[in-house]
Parts: structure tokens; sequence; C-alpha cells
């Protein structure tokens, strides 16, 4: 037996669910299932399994299945709402199970039953995944095409799989983690067979690396396809449907970050790559160290987190971040790296760390070109009475050197941001963003003020460990 | 009579040469021209007086005319220039005078005869200004057109707007001044008639003003006359060369000074701007205080002025100063404002003042996207060894956190210039300048280094004063 072989036996002994996990969560979802059949026929529709239970790939720990509610295409959209949260809900008061509303593409019933958590979605059952009307109607043909694919020996090779990602946190297609998803890691074992494969393979992987499991593009059109998926590192053709990449999730960095760790097992085997390492939060002496060594300077814009789901208020705090940097580097102010950070409940933080974060106390003004009259007209209005020096003209284009209004980059952010939510959401600031900060914002730049939210918040100083610790993609 | 009228009469008494010089000039003129034209005949050539001598526009001070050989233009070109130096040689030795020999587009005789600068130049004899084969063939067909169409009333007009230009600097084409040429102030006389009218219509000239003496364009052809002569602000189509702008040597900043001393003449008519203001250098209390009042540094770039005409030394001081901001903004450190001075004879001295002259230990190198395979691996290999972070990904381009060279302006500069003369020149700095900053170079950026400077050349304290007190164009 190789070694990996012995890895992968031990790791599976602690992920896979044991036999009465198993027993405890198909009787449940048969239960279910029934209850949901019966309903959906009354209204002319279907129910069907979907989630890893339909495939067996589940985790130990994650004890849940979702029901799809397939109704007639013709059904108005309002009508299938309104029939999916009937049907969820009587189902979920049947089996006594605790229920809540949740939104997504259609509004839907999330509910727990003995500890297993349920969702029940409706869906339009359309003849081929041309026809879908939204993406959730995509899931039975990928339910199906699974069911079809994934032989039973690949059940326990998805697992690994899953866990492997999991502990290095890009699992999951989510915006916070943009890694890989259940469907994608099923159809790369459906694809190499074996994890062990998909290992020795993804390190050869190249960004923009296609996989095209039912063969739709010949190899000529590749070049094509890789226009259509610009800027995606991994292309994985979706069986169902040729238009769709199934890694479209999937961030550049955690490409680079499965590479890694896969070679890294590749090269020592053993099963530590398979469980989260532990990482202890910044001490102050730590934070003080790193700022001596770089000579930056560290800004943390803090705030409430506004009330959205996480896969709303990740991508709006990443552009209120671009946004502010642009800001700042339109005044002269560098940001050398940022990151942001959200308990997603109580705070929300952004953090720059200063190339150059203090600026002299004149300030040029480049305008338009001498020869673009209006505009010239214009920009000569407006600095005129403000001027130190000039205009002067430089490459045939007006300046002026000015008062600088911010002298640090502390200042300009407090500035651009002590404004109503009207002007934030004009500098492009997303709206819950924008909300929330004209509300309340501070801006920290003291070390003993980072260390108290450290204090209250361990994972806070995780991820600024991991800012200052940040990891080699290679 | 106006007020403007008395001053100019004032004026015209300092700046208008009196009897016994004009009588001087032209009769060493008339002598100087008899020999040329006896010696030109011998070799089937002619020669004729050119230079502000044939229109009586020149100012008291400067008691300077130009011969000009015409000789055949089936004369190859090394014929033209032995002929052209001989017959000047010739010439010089007959009037007892001193010369020596100067290039332009062809080398020629300059000399010295009881103090009157004579220029004795060999250019061909065309049949119209479209067959000249070189700048210099041109300016027969200048002297015929203002012989003919500058009245003799002109001539004060013409000497005013010279000493209006000279007492400001702008007085010129060469490539130090960028201003007026001699030749441009005559037909801008011719055109407006009057030194008066000029500046009232100067006022309203916006950047692209054409001036068409001949009427060689259609209004509705002067967008394209403007594309033709993109980047100059004062179009004055030559009356012997349509595809010509006389005016094409003037840089913005001058054709802003002149509209500005216009205004201000008419506005308050007096002596005053006719003649240069005195300019004290700057004292040493007062470079500390504009640096402190400015929080800015002040860096030198000081090497020996290269042997070459002002012409040329000019462009390349310019050239160097462009380039080196340049290699500095790559690296981070921002020029707020910089300058070029020399004595065109010892020393040549580059200013930088810096908005940011120092920067953090950790600098950020950003390579290509991630998907160009090549110029990553090239990317990758080449920062590696030397990562203190990194390669991470950002915007899908790969970056590393690398120790930072050189934490000063001062220190890259000196880094940048302290190389061989081939890698100077392969940076772009030009090949006079790069052979001298190879010698030898100093950086200077203490306040007591620079006023030794001022101490042993007033005129670079007068330099620094204009820089810190510079005037608003408007």
């Amino acid at each position: 037996m190789e070694e990996y072989e012995k890895v992968f036996k031990e790791v599976l002994a602690y992920i896979k669910p044991k036999p009465q996990e198993k027993e405890k969560l198909n009787k449940i979802a048969n239960k279910v299932l029934e209850i949901a059949r019966k309903e959906a026929r009354k209204i002319g529709g279907k129910a069907m399994l979907a989630g890893s239970i339909t495939r067996d790939t589940w985790l130990a720990d994650k004890m849940e299945f979702d029901v799809f509610i397939l109704l007639p295409p013709n059904l108005p959209e309002k009508k299938l709402e309104e029939f999916g949260l009937m049907i969820g809900k009587e189902v979920m008061e049947r089996v006594k199970g605790k229920y809540k509303i949740e939104y997504a593409q259609h509004p839907y019933v999330s509910g727990e039953v003995e500890g297993i958590r349920v969702d029940i979605v409706p869906c339009y059952e359309v003849k081929s995944p041309e026809k879908i009307k939204s993406a959730v109607d995509r899931t039975p043909f990928h339910v199906k095409y699974v069911e079809k694919n994934l032989s039973s020996f690949m059940s326990d090779e998805v697992r690994l799989l899953k866990q492997f990602l999991k502990a290095n946190g890009i699992y999951g297609a989510d915006a916070k983690t943009q890694g890989f998803s259940g469907y994608l890691c099923e159809l790369l074992i459906i694809y190499y067979k074996r994890f062990i494969e998909l290992l020795k393979n993804c390190v050869n992987w190249k960004p923009g690396e296609i996989i095209d499991l039912e063969g739709f593009y010949k190899v000529s059109e590749y070049p094509k396809l890789r226009k259509k998926f610009k800027e995606e590192p991994l292309i994985v053709i979706d069986p169902v449907d040729k238009e769709r990449n199934v890694a479209a999730a999937l961030s550049s960095e955690n490409f680079y970050i499965f590479k890694k760790i896969a070679k890294e097992f590749l090269l020592n085997p053993n099963g530590k790559l398979f469980f989260p390492r532990e990482i202890k939060p910044i001490e102050e002496s730590e934070l003080i160290l790193n700022q001596i060594k770089r000579r930056t300077e560290i800004i943390l814009l803090k705030f409430k987190a506004p009330k959205v789901v996480p896969d709303i208020l990740w991508p709006q705090l990443r552009r209120t971040a671009e946004r502010m940097e642009k800001i700042l580097r339109e005044n002269e102010f560098v940001v050398l790296r940022k990151d942001v950070y959200t308990d997603e409940k109580e705070n929300a933080i952004i953090l720059f760390e200063m190339e150059v974060s203090k600026l002299p106390f004149v300030q040029k003004r480049v305008g338009p070109k001498i020869f673009d009259l209006d505009d010239s007209e214009r920009f000569l209005k407006k600095y005129k009475g403000e001027a130190l020096v000039g205009p002067f003209i430089e490459n045939n284009k007006w300046c002026f050197e000015v008062k600088r209004k911010f002298l640090t980059a502390r200042e300009k952010l407090f500035d651009s941001l002590n404004k109503d939510v009207k002007i934030l959401k004009a500098k492009g600031i997303p709206n819950y963003v924008a909300e929330e900060i004209s509300k309340n914002f501070e801006i920290i730049c003291e070390n003993e003020k980072i260390m108290e939210i450290v204090k209250e918040d361990k994972n806070f100083g995780i991820f600024l460990r991991k800012y200052f610790e940040k990891e080699s993609l290679i």
C-alpha cells in the first residue's frame, strides 16, 4: 500500500459518516421527500432530493440535504414562489421542524429537523438546461448528471477532496471563500477518477486550464474559450450547459493555493494538510515589530457590518477597499497592500497599509491641455483663488500649486467618508456599506486601539497575523 | 498724445541706435559686403546682407550683421562649405577682423570687426523657397519679403517689440529662450502695423492662434492647420513657405508671458516693462523658509556643463530632467516640480523638488497577469530569491514585496547615474550629458551646500529665487 493510501484511510476514518449517521440522514430525507412529493403532486409538480446526499459525498459533520420542488415552466414566477413556500412550510410542519424563509434566486424555506438542515427550493422543471429561467432550474440536471457519472467508489474520493479544500479554506463557491463548489469537486473526481490523480495533474495546471468532460469543444476552440472565460484561472465546462464555467467563482489566488497544497502533499504525504492549522492572534509586540520592519503605517477603517448575507457583504467590502484606495491614490497617498475583514455580525474592517501616508504642504494640480479652451477656462477659474504658485504650464498642461488640504491619508480618508449616504454612493461606495458608513465609522491608526479590537475578537487577531505573514502562492 | 506714445518715445530714446552708430555699422557692412561680393563672383556666386541691419530694426546695443554667400544649387555640399569658409576667411582677413569657425547647418565664419559681430554664411541660391536644401537657404527670401513689406515707419515699432520681449526674457528663438525670433517680430509688425495694435490684439490670442499674412489658407482649413502645428500655441504662416510656422519655437509658457505683459502694459502704460527687473539671488534664510513652508526636499544634480552650443545643451538638460523624473517615478519617488540651470560654461544643474522622497523598507513589485505565462515565469524567477512576501496575486497580477533597495530619492538618483556612459545612454540620458555624468556628478540636498553654489554663481541664486517665486502666467 502506497504511503498516501494509508493517509487517505486515516483521513476517511475521521470524515466519512458513520453508518448510523447515514441511516438517520437517509431516513429523514426519505420522509421529507415523500411528503414533499405528495404535496407537489397536488399542484402538478414533482419533488427530488439534491445536494451531496444524492451522491453520498457528504462529510461527517455536514448533515444536510436539499429538496427541490419541480413545477411546470408555464407557471408565473409569483405562483412558483408562493407554491414553493407553501409546500416548504407544510412539509416542515408535518415533520415538526423549525424553519425560516431565506432569499436566493427565489425565497425558499430553510429548516431543521433533528439537527439536520433541510432546504426546500422551488424551481421550474424545464426540458433541457438551455431553457432554464434561473440558476436553480439547472440543479436537477446536475443531480442527474452526477448520479449517472459518479461511480460509487468515487464517493470517498470526493470526500477526500472536499476535506482537503475545506482544511485549507478554499471549499465553497461563496463570495467570501471564492473556492471550489461541491459540484465542482464531483466533476473533478468524475474527470480524474481518483483524488490522487487530481493532485498529480493539478500541479501542471496553468491559468486558463480547460476541463471539458463531455468534449463539447475541439482543442482548436480553446483559445476562444479562454477569451469567453477571461480572467478565470480554471475553466470546467458544465456537462449540462456548455456555455457555463463551473469554476467561475474560483479566484486566482485559490487556484494557486490548491496547486501549492497538492504539491506539498505529493512531496510529503501526511494527514496534516487535511485538518486546519491552528493560527494564533497577533500580539502587540508583533504588530509593532512588523510596522518597524516594514516602515509602513496601518490604517483601519471600521464600521458596523451591514445586515446582509455574506455573499453580498464580502464583495461590497472588497469594492469599498478598491474605491478608497483609488481615492487616496488620486490624492497622491499610496496604498501598499490592503485587506478586508468582517465577523459577519458586528464589525466590518478595511485595512490599508500605506506606502505614502504623509505629503508636503503644497499640492500640484495638473489640469487640461492649454489647447482645450473650455476645460482650461473651468480649471483656471476653479483653482485661481487658492493658488500658491501658478498657473504655470508643464508639458502644455495647466498647473497650479495649492495648499494641500489633507496632509495625511488618515485625514483624507476621514474627509472622503464623513459624508451623507448619497455622496458616498456617488463616490462608488456600494449601497449597504455606504449606509453604514454614513451613520458611523472610525479610522484607527494607533496600535493600542488596534489591539483593543484584537482583544474583543480573536479572529481579527488571526486575520492580522495572516495579513503580515501572507503566504507565498508558489 | 496718448500716454503709451510718450512711453514709446522715451523707450526709443534708449534703444534706437544713434546716427553715428548707424553710420559706423553701415560703413563696415558695406565694406564687408563689397569684398564678399567680389570673392563670391569669382566662383559664380553672389553676396547679400541679412539680419536686422537690412530692415533697420536693430537695437542700439546689438551691433551685428550677417553676410550670406549665395552659391549655385548644383554645387556639392562639401564644395559649398569649402567655398563659404574660404570667402569668410578671406573677407575677415582683408578687414583685419578676428574670426572663428562656428557650426550650424553648415560650418561658417563668425568674426568681429571694430566691435561689430559679422557672420558670413554660405547658402544655395534656389529659385523658390520650396527648393531649399536647408533652412539657411530660406533666409534670402525672408530678407526680400521683409524689405518689400516692412514700411520704414515700422522699423521703430519692431524695435519696441524686440525690446519689450528682450526685457522680459522672451526674445530669441534659441533653445534656451524658446521665444520670438527677430523675423517673427517683423512679421507681427507687418501684420498689425503698430506695436500698440499687436499688444491690443494679442491679449485675445488663444492657443492655436493663426496669423496667415499672405492668406494662404481659408478659415475652413484652420482646424487642419492646428493639427499640422499641434502643440504650438502661435501659428504664424511663413509668407515665403506656407508649410512652415515661423513661431514654432515659441513655448506655451512664453506665449502666455507675452499676453500677460501686454495686458499689464495696456492697463498701466509705463517704461518699466521695457527694461529688465533686477532680481536678487536667494538668501539662505529664504531657501530654508521655502522648504519649511512647502515641506518638500530639494535635490540638485550637478555636473560639468558639456562643451556644446547652448542650442544643444539646453534641450539635453531638459531631456535629462524628464528622464530622471520618470526613473524616480518608476521607483515610487514623486517629483513635485523641476527645473534646469546652466551657466553654459562650467556648471549644469538639475533641480528636483520632491513630493515623495522617502519610502518604506518594503517595496511592492507588480508583475504581469497570471495568464501571461512566459512573462509570469520570468517575473517569478526574477524576484523569488529576494521576496519578503509573496508571490501573491492582486487583480490577477503577480506581486512580490521585496526589501526596498533605495529608501530615498537621493540614493536612487545616485545609483541610476553612477554608471558608465553606455548604460546612461541606454537609460535615455542624452549623449553629451551622459558623457559628463559618467565622468563625475554630485547630488546635493543640504542647504549649506546649495548656498555655496549661490555664492559662487549669482545667476544660480537668481534662478533659485525665480524657481520659488514662479510667476503666474495669467
